[in-house]
């Protein structure tokens, strides 16, 4: 079964409204913003990861997701499996305690539940955790308005450029901190939210991503490859030709945050104007001037 | 690490007011109580058990920690790993579907939202599942007082003997079904929330858990085996002699619900008076008018 086979069939069952029908990354309840995220050994992570930077990940994906509905956190649920096996593991642990307990400290929030498990001695360990958030004035991601701009927070391409150095391409560290290490774009968020008509965080791909954000809004999206947002260390190590750029704008794991405003409305955060939403479908891309062709792979698809 | 370790390790955290220092069942969220519980395949579950009762139990040992509450079934959230293998694989998640779907609509709640993952082909399956209820009025497991009555709603023992029966032993399918398929007693506790003094669920086993309780409250518990609820089923299938008494009392897996209640009080569900709270520390059984020893396992401790 795919993922997208069972999100289908997870739509059969009987749904809470704040669920949004499950075509959104947080669920509501009243003024609480609720996500949850698991990440696998040896799928989402590799088993010589080290563990403080999977514990910040595991947070910062679910605060991303916060973010995106201008929420603030307040408290987290972990379910972690302790894997009985002699040697090395107890460090592990520990290593990804600590790593939690920095990243709650610099990213906020803090814990307030969670289930801890026995796993056999080989399975791979699978962690879940579970971010609650308040928000006053949560943006959905179907909101855009035919002539609204696309605009994105910080850079693209960063994170994605990290993965191909976390699978062993020379690169600087940089890259590979916003990989393992991303910073969610919580204050962004909170001070997006009353402006947007729509936000949503990229985390599969600036191209996917947007063109779910259009489409969810019953819209088309045209953007602009040449506007895209690269930052200098992206540059040095990708260049920014087209081909460095379309990379970019379909690695995913960026974590900033994609919104659908006004063009004439003043942007309260430092963002990049992308693109326009459309009376039409699809995405139309372009590379200033030059049309392009859309490439094969918009982004990370569930159900790859 | 042992879960012990693991759970005193999270205590330094930065932890949540509502998180009761780790040291209850469920969180507190300003009326909102929120509990996970994690199943492991070969752990928690066979491999070869029933999807749909796999997913009933994960639903309602969380509805449990609600009923414990006082809480009502709100919304769940479900992490879910879809594992890569040819065949068979499809109709265990349907079934998983399947089965979750007949208990929200007998047990109440519905789907708020979840993360449904890969896993490599031969891993075991995790699931984790976060249920999130409503309770103006959640008691504590900490507030018993000294002269208060120890109650227990239903029968116990019969989830512990339907264990047995699903590891082999010949016996009723009505005990087989109050080990997989419990009924949490939602309704029993929310109208026992306004009138006890501390609530837990019966998970671990009823002596262990009634020891925590009291434990948790700076008191201590004396304990009549010889009021101990039996079913039929249970006698006819365990007898009822000191032996089949004990066996019930620190099997676990009941999620009954263990309360404090001044001794004088009105009772609003059918509950059995089992013992009472005393300035003392500790547990002390008898058996009618003779002062029993205590077994050596008092019921299933999290580090065993």
């Amino acid at each position: 079964m795919t993922e997208a086979d069972f999100i289908a069939a997870l739509r059969l069952l009987p749904l809470h409204k704040g669920a949004a029908c499950l075509r959104d990354d947080a669920a509501r309840l009243e003024q609480w913003i609720l996500t949850t995220d698991t990440m696998v050994e040896g799928v989402h992570y590799l088993p010589e990861d080290v563990a403080g930077s999977v514990a910040w990940k595991l947070l910062a994906v679910n605060y991303s997701d916060l973010a995106a509905k201008g929420a603030w956190p307040e408290g987290i649920l972990l379910n972690y499996p302790l894997r009985k096996t002699p040697s090395g593991e107890d460090s592990w642990d520990r290593q990804f305690l600590d790593g939690l307990t920095t990243a709650l400290k610099e990213l906020g929030g803090v814990l307030l539940g969670g289930d801890t498990v026995s796993l056999p001695p080989h399975a791979p360990r699978v962690i879940s955790l579970t971010a609650i958030g308040r928000s006053n004035c949560a943006p959905a991601r179907n909101g855009a308005h035919a002539g609204d701009a696309l605009y994105v927070t910080g850079t693209i391409g960063d994170g994605g450029a990290g993965l191909r150095i976390a699978s062993g391409t020379a690169g600087p560290d940089e890259l590979l901190s916003a990989y393992r290490r991303p910073r969610p774009k919580l204050a962004e968020g909170i001070a997006l939210a009353p402006i947007v008509n729509a936000m949503m965080d990229v985390s599969d791909g600036l191209l996917i991503d947007a063109a779910r954000m259009a489409d969810a809004s019953g819209l088309g999206i045209s953007i602009d490859l040449a506007a895209l947002p690269l930052s200098a260390a992206y540059r040095r190590f990708a260049g920014e030709d087209r081909a460095a750029r379309l990379a970019a704008a379909t690695a995913g794991d960026d974590y900033q945050l994609l919104f659908a405003a006004p063009g004439d409305r003043a942007v309260p955060v430092p963002a990049t104007r992308l693109g326009t939403f459309v009376h039409d479908v699809g995405l139309t891309l372009a590379d200033g001037e030059v049309r392009l062709a859309l490439p094969e792979k918009l982004g990370f698809a569930h159900g790859d």
